[in-house]
């Protein structure tokens, strides 16, 4: 199987998201093609031998072969013809903006490219942290309490601190704070709208306990171990930047089997509706025996090949199990029937 | 002022796009260029003095010029060079999936074409029947009561007829029905699930007022006339289908100062979190004084000029109010600081 590593983007996560795609090639056994989209949104064919981070912010990918997105697949153009690069699916690593908004996805689906990833609705969903939780309660998942604030409203607002204020719309904790009075407010509030016109504000818990668990549906679920991420307050950018070259497997969390079984059936309904075709990863929180989604993350961070003991054939075993789009006959029904009744 | 009327797709709905795009030449006075996607998602310039439904039906456009989507624009391609086609904006007229589900939004923001229509997230919600009811309901809006049904489970439900069943995500009442009783509804299920693995289901009340309400945000929010819509159980497709053609100003509904305040309040609750950028109509149900959102169209039938005095004005201003996406410097400061780190 020939996969094609689709990553970067115009996003704040362009940079993990080509720490995330050099990881795959230690990971993934598959014959890798990898496909960069910079900064511009230009795509490049990156010499899968020659891949490293200094390729990119050095500009030297520049020289690369660039790359046309059209129907079918990625194309190099030459002077007389245009050459299709080879692939029997993509894989979307693109974290952030472009990658994991739903514009990737659209992209792959209009022009009809089969990808593991989220589709379009899984992709608006997870990437606000509003609708996430909207979507969860739907479904009968907890998530904490929470306000939001646009960039427009009153910042007149009653509070119990210590508070987490999160841009809306961004991933890997940028834009992130702890508020633990209301005179810092104001300072968390312009730093979250930096990134986004909506905020969203969280208690801060001290010592709620989080755990990670990554899986994806093939003839059944598959499940990954799961993980209580190391944390001092919580992991910044640059600490969450180096968490994404992760390939070591990591060592499972000490719980019950009784907890186990809650966190794998509370990922069920949150994957159930809409993530067929993507391997995701939810943080959850647990209080009091409760469990809380805190974030779906439908491409998480080096794809979470940390947590699986066979993420080579999971991966391989999910390229069979895409959601297939509805068929639509293309048929002048309507336009004919009028046409005949005008005696056209 | 040159427009970019975008039209078709591959969808249900592709060819009350036609209907629409075309009525378009009647109500705007701007120079417009037609930009065809057909149910092959094959896009072509189709000339604006020879547009016709026939045209389509009859695959005649396939002589018209072929165009290629790529940033900045569509373009002609000829043996040695490509002309971009010449827009100021481009206009969103593609009804259902395609257009109103997120994927045209997505190609015309990762291609920078600066464009009139709802944006990605807006594209998602309003695209499902479900997602618009969670969030009208999370930004302060009634909707009626209602279940739903995935294709795959079991059918044994509570319900109080008669109801109504809908596919989650298409629009012009096609795959609807109403269910007067229990014997009906497996017949019901089976048509709506051919178009979608998720239906709603909700209580069909007879005889309640439905009132249409159009506008969009420029300066201040310019609103359209509101409109009650005539009709028998409910509007069928073929019934709609003509429908979208409409031109003509219709009559305005007649209520109180205090009912249509109440209805545009509720129009700028549901428009202002998402939908800059667009003109959408916004379909509301009232019953017992109290409204409820029924659905919202961020790409209505025929743009709903029918309800508008200076409809041709409101497009023309709207062009200068779309929003703005946030900006995202191109650096590579954790993989240089990390290089240096490492002394690279």
């Amino acid at each position: 199987m020939k996969i094609g590593i689709v990553f970067g983007g115009k996003s704040f996560e362009h940079e993990i998201s080509i720490v995330s795609a050099i990881a795959m090639k230690r990971v993934l056994k598959a014959e890798l093609v990898y496909i960069f989209c910079d900064y511009n949104r230009d795509f490049y064919l990156i010499p899968t031998d020659k891949i490293n981070s200094k390729r990119f912010s050095s500009g030297e990918y520049k020289k690369d072969k660039k790359l046309i997105l059209k129907k079918g697949g990625f194309f190099q153009k030459s002077m007389m013809s245009e050459k299709r690069v080879e692939l029997d699916i993509a894989l979307n690593i693109s974290h952030g903006a472009d990658g994991e908004d739903g514009k990737m996805a659209s992209l792959l689906e209009f022009f009809e490219i089969p990808f593991i990833g989220p589709r379009l609705e899984a992709s608006v969903i997870s990437y606000s942290k509003l609708f996430t939780k909207i979507y969860a309660r739907e479904f009968g998942v907890k998530t904490l309490e929470y306000k939001t604030l646009q960039k427009s409203s009153s910042r007149d607002i009653e509070l119990d601190y210590p508070v987490i204020v999160k841009p809306t719309r961004l991933g890997s904790s940028i834009g992130i704070s702890i508020v633990k009075n209301r005179d810092d407010l104001d300072y968390a509030l312009d730093v979250a709208f930096e990134f986004d016109t909506q905020v969203v504000i969280e208690p801060f818990i001290q010592g709620i306990k989080e755990y990670n668990l990554a899986g994806c549906k093939t003839e059944t679920y598959q499940f990954s171990i799961i993980e209580e991420p190391q944390k001092e307050e919580f992991l910044d950018f640059d600490k969450k930047y180096l968490d994404f070259s992760r390939t070591k497997r990591v060592s499972e969390a000490n719980l019950s089997d009784e907890m186990v079984e809650k966190l794998r059936d509370t990922f069920v309904k949150l994957y159930e509706p809409l993530f067929a075709g993507s391997l995701i990863r939810c943080d959850f929180f647990v209080l009091d025996g409760e469990v809380y989604i805190n974030e779906i993350n439908p491409v998480p961070g080096s794809m979470a090949n940390y947590l699986f003991d066979n993420f080579d054939e999971i991966i391989a075993n999910l390229a069979s199990y895409l959601p297939r789009s509805t068929k639509v006959p293309a048929q002048y029904k309507y336009i004919n029937t009028i046409g005949a009744a005008k005696g056209k």
